[in-house]
């Protein structure tokens, strides 16, 4: 085993865990697969999450760059939220979930 | 897009999620994948981690079958924690965060 490896490796399944940290993260990157939003936009799809909540997370999501916050020079000013690149391809990370979670529950369900 | 469809992916990401909630499920994980350990090897492993804390943690992970304590009738008594197969097939998913962290977080440090 190699150390400096095993390192980067902690590293980076680190990084990808930042990502879905707290309970809101996931499903608004899941909104967000679907195209770009705006807050109240996305705020219905989500029902019952809190402005506070909706807010906080969508910052979380820009610092780590999964989220790119745009504003159109509308009247009054048009704010939208979308995927960048990099949380495009998270979508490889919860397919997998998703493939676990299928076979690992609802099978077992049966 | 199928309401129903979507309800069960979201409902087996959330299964997903539910394994590595917490700050020591994935090094708990990570540490088993080596082979089972006792409960006092695992804290040596995991330098730094309360007797307290792994003991929720481990509890949390045999709660969703991802681990498994098994007593053997030495004296005193040896308990070993070991992943099971729903466990080990977890890799997966930590594999696919390991490629995305790397790709974005060490490249773009360069």
């Amino acid at each position: 085993m190699n150390g400096n490896e095993d390192f980067m490796c902690l590293n980076a399944v680190r990084e990808a865990l930042k990502v879905i940290d707290g309970k809101w993260a996931f499903p608004v990157i899941g909104q967000l697969y679907y195209g770009s939003q705006r807050f109240n936009g996305l705020r219905r799809s989500l029902g019952g999450i809190s402005i506070k909540s909706l807010t906080i997370v969508l910052r979380h999501l820009e610092e780590l760059q999964v989220v790119r916050r745009q504003i159109f020079p509308t009247v009054p000013v048009t704010v939208e939220y979308s995927l960048t690149e990099k949380g495009r391809e998270y979508r490889a990370v919860l397919m997998q979930m998703r493939r676990w979670g299928e076979k690992w529950t609802i099978d077992s369900g049966k």
